[in-house]
């Protein structure tokens, strides 16, 4: 029996919309789904009890950052990750290539893996296939990451046909490496924006037989109209009786468009981001509530929501807590905004089991401004 | 019948510690109690749902901050204090003396009142008696405080002489200007360290007859042991039947000390603050969680202790969310702080109610290191 398996409970007939339940040790979720992100072993400002009021199920974590601090032999000693930061349903590591190539300057890339220098002292450090998926073991998440190359946008035809034969490579010692049997390794397609590389990188993943798969290397500053396009192009390719991953992308209007091409499952720190600046997220689109427009504004942040800060504080007092710089602000922009993502993924789910999923993104488009 | 009344239930036998239950608009509570702070309308760090959660009976908010911003009558205007932050339990203001006293060199006394200038943006305010008292009614707490100068330690005798002279005259004015009747107005007694001048100033106000009196400027920089003499001094000075409050002393020492010489409410920005610097109160004295020796430390924060944050996460875990910035650390850290000493006055309660409070001081006492 694998670690992790995705039920797939409707396919809607008219879209690649498609319901389901992914199955892991810590959990069965309902998908599509979104995963809130805490970095450092803490989804910010938020505390497990909240994260299950809003419904949470899954959320992700990074192995570069719980690599260097606090050390991945701390959180293996502590018991693992959930018992560390007491989260009992599920978790999924990003592998923390993404991070190490983020580096730029700081890094070097070779067969091996990549070398690097530590965001918090600048001491030499190294991952690569193997060392990611020990790190990652350790942790012990639900779900790990292939070690995989993040191409920038734009990148080059020939660096990225390059990278993604190493990617492949990389992903082949990642499953090699991995002896976990209470966790799933998942692969990362990659390909930038060019579709032959795409088509060719997911023949090659799929054919190793991975129990899930994610799209990297989207969302990485290209126009959106070019992501929907690459993902209509990729997503048909994945087995449709695995999950598919769509990774960092995290606005409400590219949720939508993911889950009608396919997708189940999405991660991003931008509705936790956001949120520290005092915005939210609504069906309509984003509203400054820092702004001084709000200053007399006794309404809820956002009145079509029914979450802890909407129902018990006013815009007015909202943008007086960014103002005074106070805690409890950004406390409750955060827990709209991951709310709000983990209902509209609720909203849409009910929309694919009654065939109307294609209503729901007529309806969502009637109101949302990007 | 007063807006505020205080009730003696149980008065010690042997010492002066005593239980009541004071009475409010918004709620009865259980004395001696610890008022947390909230001086811009915020707990820092703690949402309304946490502070009921550690059993907070009343919280403080403060004049001069919420005067410059959001500004009183924007409270009003969102239908008062209460409302604006979502506080359905008792609530205190200081009159914002303390505060503009603190200015030092941004300020200039009158026998009007006090001119300064903001801390926010340098602009030229007045507070005064008057002015004091009608902010606090825009405010709408249960208690409002007389506005009065807290003069620094060490003093000059008269100095100290003058001012309190000024200080009774000025609540004189507040009582004047306070026509609330939902609101109570306590007096405020000072005298810096001398005697005759604590006894002056409790006689003129008692004379007065507020509803409750505070007992001001201590905790200011002198000694522990001087402070207590001068509670033995004041605290029997003001009338049994109304409750008498310690202003601004909040470690766990101070209160119990201050609880066996009859005062009932407390409030003190220290727990939150040390708090948001990863040091937690036990019954054995501080523990500073972010240093290095608790890196591996896989038990509670306080392992006598129930609160969320101890009952959920160890040592190890809070550590690494102090060293990686995480709010949660902080969020952990305040709660745990706020519950110690909101349920060290209620078992110092207990225990009066047993007429066992010398056993309770002495117990206390064979544990805790200052």
């Amino acid at each position: 029996m694998a670690a992790v398996s995705y039920e797939l409970v409707k396919q809607c007939s008219k879209t690649g919309a498609r319901a389901g339940i992914l199955h892991t040790p810590h959990g069965s979720f309902e998908t599509p789904m979104f995963m809130p992100v805490g970095t450092q072993a803490s989804v910010k400002a938020m505390s497990p009890a909240e994260l299950k009021t809003i419904n949470a199920g899954m959320i992700l974590s990074n192995t570069y950052h719980l690599y260097l601090r606090p050390g991945h032999d701390l959180v293996e000693e502590a018991g693992g990750l959930h018992k560390f930061m007491n989260w009992e349903r599920g978790i999924l590591t990003d592998s923390g290539g993404f991070q190490v190539f983020s580096l730029s300057d700081l890094r070097k890339i070779t067969e091996e893996g990549v070398k690097f220098r530590s965001h918090i002292d600048g001491s030499e450090q190294f991952l690569g296939p193997e060392r990611a998926t020990e790190v990652q073991m350790a942790l012990g998440a639900d779900i790990i990451m292939a070690f995989d190359e993040c191409i920038p946008y734009p990148a080059d035809y020939n660096y990225a046909k390059d990278s993604i034969m190493r990617t492949t490579r990389w992903a082949r010692r990642c499953l090699d490496a991995h002896t976990r049997k209470d966790q799933a390794l998942f692969g990362i397609v990659q390909g930038g924006m060019y579709k032959d590389l795409r088509a060719q990188s997911a023949k090659d993943l799929v054919e190793m037989d991975f129990p899930g798969y994610a799209i990297g290397g989207l969302s990485v500053g290209e126009p959106k109209p070019l992501m929907y396009e690459l993902l209509d192009h990729t997503a048909p390719l994945l087995p449709a009786h695995k999950a598919r991953y769509l990774m960092g992308v995290g606005s409400p209007d590219c949720l939508v468009e993911g889950v009608m091409r396919g997708i189940d499952m999405f991660d991003c720190v931008l509705p936790t981001r956001i949120a520290r600046n005092g915005t939210i997220m609504t069906r309509r689109g984003k509203v400054v509530v820092r702004n001084a427009e709000y200053a007399r504004d006794f309404g809820p942040m956002d009145d079509q929501c029914s979450c802890y800060a909407c129902k018990n504080f006013s815009r007015a007092y909202v943008r007086h807590l960014f103002k005074a710089e106070e805690i409890l602000g950004l406390r409750l922009t955060t827990i709209h905004n991951l709310h709000f993502l983990i209902k509209l993924m609720g909203e849409m789910r009910e929309a694919i089991l009654q065939d109307a999923a294609a209503d729901f993104y007529k309806e969502f488009w009637s109101a949302y401004k990007a």
